[in-house]
């Protein structure tokens, strides 16, 4: 890691609308591809998740990403492995609640980077770990297709209840479309994450676009 | 990392006979009695590996092998996952052909930790890469059950013809028995690598015994 390259001021205005990236769903067009057109679209950080592959593809894929933002100012985390992020020099984690514990990952590396934890509970979100973190990643809120193994849907009520008793920021995951952004208004969340919508629209500038504009227009 | 705890010059001692786990194979004694049992009988180093589970699975499997092992001297690597060699404060890591590259793995963890590299053929071996690992784990030696992904077996001749091209301390690994140990004689081995025939074995401490015996008395 190369120092903080997200100053803790702007971490609410980079949580907005994050990308959370899938190469399958992004398809032959490749996931830089589709990384620059929703960055162009309006994304504010890049997730990068690669659940199947050998840890030489996951740093192989971060790399290529890292270069594809480069000069945009819109970080790159790296979901689940941490010495890949260290690596690569990216500007944070992921992790999920299997991952290594938030609180020793916190203390390996410092305060020189972002670091998300995944809760789908108001347990999870009220673990003392969570202090760790510097913002949760909640969900899902509804059901998703691209993480088959992931917690029963919260819905927007349960999503409000996790996030209020997260005491941090938070952002939503799961099955979100532009069209059920206003169901996600005034639950207390600083932005919403996206995989499937935008990895796999034709157009992921276009899909971005209308979540952030979505998003911005009616946030909190 | 807290500074190498195994100086170079007992790097050969330590390699003679490595016990790599599979908590399946050590079934409900669980892996760190039968690390224990296998040190008693002559085991110089382990290596933590677990193919499937979560890192926090991984990094909780090294502890309870680290604390087996505490007091023995013999020291601890982690297969893949440098992250979770360094959180726990391991003696190093094993890295394959598709972990994370060796060299960088080097570069960022500095010379205080042993690195292992698994190769499979001569073309392998003599990658200028193997530079920056302290020891090559060569095989399959014989086909094996514990890796069913493994390149195809080696043999002792095809074993010989990598070591020789390794230029570097060098173990082998994959199906290995007291009973094939005559055939590794005399192949510029500085040691063996034993799965299943000590994880599943009724008594571990005797079967490591008995490879330890059959490596020492006939070595090189």
């Amino acid at each position: 890691m190369k120092g903080r390259r997200v100053p803790r001021s702007r971490l609410r205005a980079v949580l907005r609308l994050c990308l959370v990236t899938d190469a399958a769903l992004c398809g032959d067009r490749g996931v830089p591809a589709v990384v620059r057109a929703a960055v162009a679209g309006g994304v504010t950080s890049v997730q990068v998740r690669v659940k199947d592959g050998s840890d030489r593809d996951r740093l192989a894929q971060v790399r290529a990403v890292q270069h594809a933002l480069h000069g945009t100012g819109v970080p790159l985390l790296v979901d689940d492995a941490v010495d890949v992020a260290v690596l690569a020099g990216a500007d944070g984690v992921h992790l999920g609640q299997s991952d290594l514990p938030v609180e020793e990952v916190r203390r390996w590396l410092g305060p020189d980077l972002i670091i998300g934890l995944s809760v789908s509970s108001v347990e999870q979100a009220s673990a003392s770990e969570c202090a760790a973190a510097d913002y949760l990643g909640i969900g899902p809120v509804w059901a998703t297709a691209t993480k088959p193994d992931a917690a029963v849907p919260l819905g927007p009520e349960g999503l409000a209840r996790v996030a209020a008793s997260a005491g941090r920021p938070a952002v939503a995951i799961g099955g979100i479309t532009a069209a059920r952004l206003p169901a996600l208004r005034g639950r207390g969340l600083d932005g919403v994450c996206t995989v499937s919508e935008v990895c796999a629209a034709p157009d992921p500038a276009v899909v971005a676009a209308r979540l952030r504009a979505g998003w911005d227009g009616g946030r909190r």
